[in-house]
């Protein structure tokens, strides 16, 4: 009994972690190769780093989060963190091989001892697929309007219902605490309580900047004239201008002339129609200093953000030395991915094995003939199988068929063998031909151009 | 002078690691499709795995090489190591979900805390690509001849030279130990000492077996008539089975008949010609039960062993309790790149990027009219760009595109606006053309498939 359990734990995939099925690969592929086409489209380089850093590296990047780096055993020789995102590798790659610009794609997995709930989509070893452009003396809001154009692309070409891209400017929200007469060291507690105005309503929010962060009532109610303010972005951008409060403040008068470029790019852009400009909006991390933005899905149960990002002109500087600007965009994977599979479930056009030949035996001792066969077809670069059991039986051959639908079986038995013919069955229709054997490369090749002989449906009957 | 020192100890990559710029990318991503395409083409499914298992799941797997394995730091929760290979996690796959047979494919990179060598392709964190068939009641040999006919396929397409695939027999190996006289504890020992014939000559070899291994000089002795012998496997195969010791030992009869059986496979598969039949080679790790075998480069400096695998059929066993043969390979991708990198290194077709046009703004003040001609090209689906100044010079952006190889480059200025007219310019020949706006796009797919026109040489000049 206890050895049974011991095996049981033995067997255990890591806690928050996944293992990936077969079919899970296939659509994992399909949304790789959906948003590496549009991040090559804009012109980005894909580079790759190690998955642990130097743990220094990592250190004072993450402000709280850092608590849930996952460190390395010290075994002599240097102390390592796994990788908590892809953006402070990013930092240190520029200063590693000393560049001063980069547009730049990386697709990777990303670590957090974080509390997972893998139903919602949240794990401890997750993929981050981020897009960053850094250099120096740019266009104010080029690159960032571009940014958003490219998680527009993405989320509108994959089955996932509609998308909303928030987007606010943190230096719009320094202003807005400013204005609200709130110390400047109350800064980030204030923004945590703000940010979950998307979830929460204004009173619940109020009551933890009054009760527990130690702002003032008649602060939190100034605050609020701001904060739950969010609409189509030229639409509020208008608005907040005519706020004296804003537009007199030399920080807000900043933020708003640059969102009012940002916004004007959009619509060129043909984008804007999926933002919304949002004052709550408030992320997290400490290394943002211009535009951010967040990602929600609005068609689905999926909760949470599925993809984020801003302007982080400092972070890169932290570790080269030169302030190198920088805006980029991080788009989870995990959430789409539950989506995605829902949308394929049925459909049979997904497969996890691209076989298509399966070479069977009809009678006994064929395997050598099977090998000669199936090597023809490989070496002419045909994707085949066989079974390897030594005399297969027929029906284990059509059900191993069916299940893969392998669209075209070949089949030699004793008859085909004495007059060197084979016979192909389609398993899309079953329709079967005897052709001699020397044409068969050609007729598979032939058969592959018709579509509808490709596409075997799950619950196909043999005739 | 301490700020600065301590400045480069945090860009450092990790010891034994690398980052992956982004040509080394361009290739190693041709090096993963070939790869990718011949595992398809045999059928096998691609699973992923995470990173990092319970430390438990990988303990008594790797003998005296389980020092090497990295660990995670205790914090709180489970014990976890980083993989060191991809098969103890297919092993645990396996039992995890169940399966009694799988044929599956997994890329991934895996973590050893070895003592790098990255010039010759060893490092702590490296790539391994590994295909497996597991499942039992199979025809004896067949899946075994299946995954060397796989390593073969795959090693000459890729443009690294001549290869050797070296095979041998675990159970061969067991009986030339016990004909020798050797006692069965020093089994790992003696095998070590004679995986070093590749490299050392007998007498060397020997002083080791007697010397330190506890090897009688007349148990040496008899070891050597079998542990010289290398051929074409055929060849090697005739002449032992005319050798009576061996015939009569019922481990080596076992192991010969197997070995005959395929030998003759890999004569149908046409890759016997690739193989050598070796005594000497014995793979260090203690899962393997039959079949082994191990590629070595034979045109290059390059040395070390690129790929490696052979029959487990006890492994699976210790996770599911239930015994599944299996049988394999890895195929290790550093030493590969090295060979790729210098191979691709003046090739004019060798992009990072893969953009086609680049917008060009002849004149100040042109952002927005750029923004509207790339948006246009986006949403058609070409790759562009745009430089990210307010006004790019004229001299920067032909260098940009001539860097990046942009085979095209399209021009607006204040009389292209006015008379709503476009210049394209082709990088490949500098031919230049004014068209209407409204054909740009059906001009640039156009031009895209004259495959002259994409080539753009590195040193090309602009005329």
């Amino acid at each position: 009994m206890e050895k049974e359990s011991k095996k049981k734990e033995l067997v255990k995939v890591v806690k928050g972690a996944r293992d990936f099925l077969p079919d899970q690969m296939v659509i994992r592929g399909k949304a790789f190769d959906l948003i590496t086409s549009v991040f090559k489209k804009h012109g980005a380089v894909e580079i790759d780093t190690p998955v642990f850093e130097l743990k220094e590296t990592l250190m004072g990047k993450y402000g709280e989060e850092s608590k849930l780096i996952y460190d390395l055993n010290d075994q002599g020789g240097e102390l390592l963190s796994l990788r908590y995102d892809l953006t402070v590798p990013f930092a240190r790659y520029m200063a590693t091989h000393n560049l001063t610009s980069l547009k730049r794609f990386h697709i990777g997995k990303v670590y957090r001892r974080d509390n997972p709930q893998m139903s919602k989509g949240r794990f401890r070893e997750f993929f981050q697929c981020d897009f960053d452009i850094a250099g120096g003396n740019y266009g104010l809001m080029i690159p960032d309007a571009e940014v958003i154009k490219i998680v527009a692309e993405i989320l509108s070409q994959l089955p996932i219902g509609n998308f909303n891209i928030k987007i606010n400017h943190r230096v719009l929200l320094d202003s807005i605490v400013e204005i609200s007469g709130i110390s400047n060291d109350k800064y980030r507690a204030v923004c945590s309580s703000i940010d979950k105005l998307d979830k929460e309503p204004w009173d619940k929010v109020k009551e933890e900047l009054v009760g527990v962060k130690g702002v003032t009532e008649e602060q939190a109610e100034k605050l609020k004239t701001f904060v739950v303010l969010k609409d189509k972005p030229k639409i509020l951008l208008d608005k907040l201008m005519t706020m004296k409060d804003l537009t007199e403040n030399e920080k807000g008068k900043k933020a708003l002339d640059e969102m009012a470029i940002l916004i004007e790019y959009l619509q060129i852009l043909e984008v804007e129609k999926y933002c919304t400009f949002d004052l709550s909006l408030a992320r997290g991390l400490d290394y943002y200093t211009g535009l951010i933005y967040e990602t929600v899905l609005t068609d689905t149960d999926e909760v949470g953000s599925i993809s984020g990002g801003g302007r982080f002109d400092n972070l890169i500087g932290m570790f080269s030395g030169k302030q190198i600007p920088a805006v980029g965009v991080s788009i989870g994977i995990e959430r789409i991915f539950n989506i995605l599979e829902k949308h394929y479930k049925n459909d049979d056009t997904l497969r996890s094995t691209f076989t298509d030949v399966l070479v069977c035996a009809a009678g006994k001792n064929l395997t050598k003939e099977r090998f000669k066969i199936v090597n023809e077809l490989w070496d002419s670069g045909i994707n085949a199988e066989i079974l390897y059991n030594e005399n297969p039986r027929m029906d284990k051959q059509l059900d191993y068929g069916l299940k893969n639908k392998i669209p075209f079986l070949v089949f030699i038995g004793e008859n085909e063998l004495k007059e060197n013919k084979i016979k192909i069955k389609c398993l899309a229709n079953s329709q079967e031909m005897v052709i001699e054997r020397e044409k068969m490369v050609e007729e598979i090749k032939k058969l592959k151009t018709d579509k509808n002989l490709l596409i075997v449906k799950k619950n196909n009957k043999i005739k």
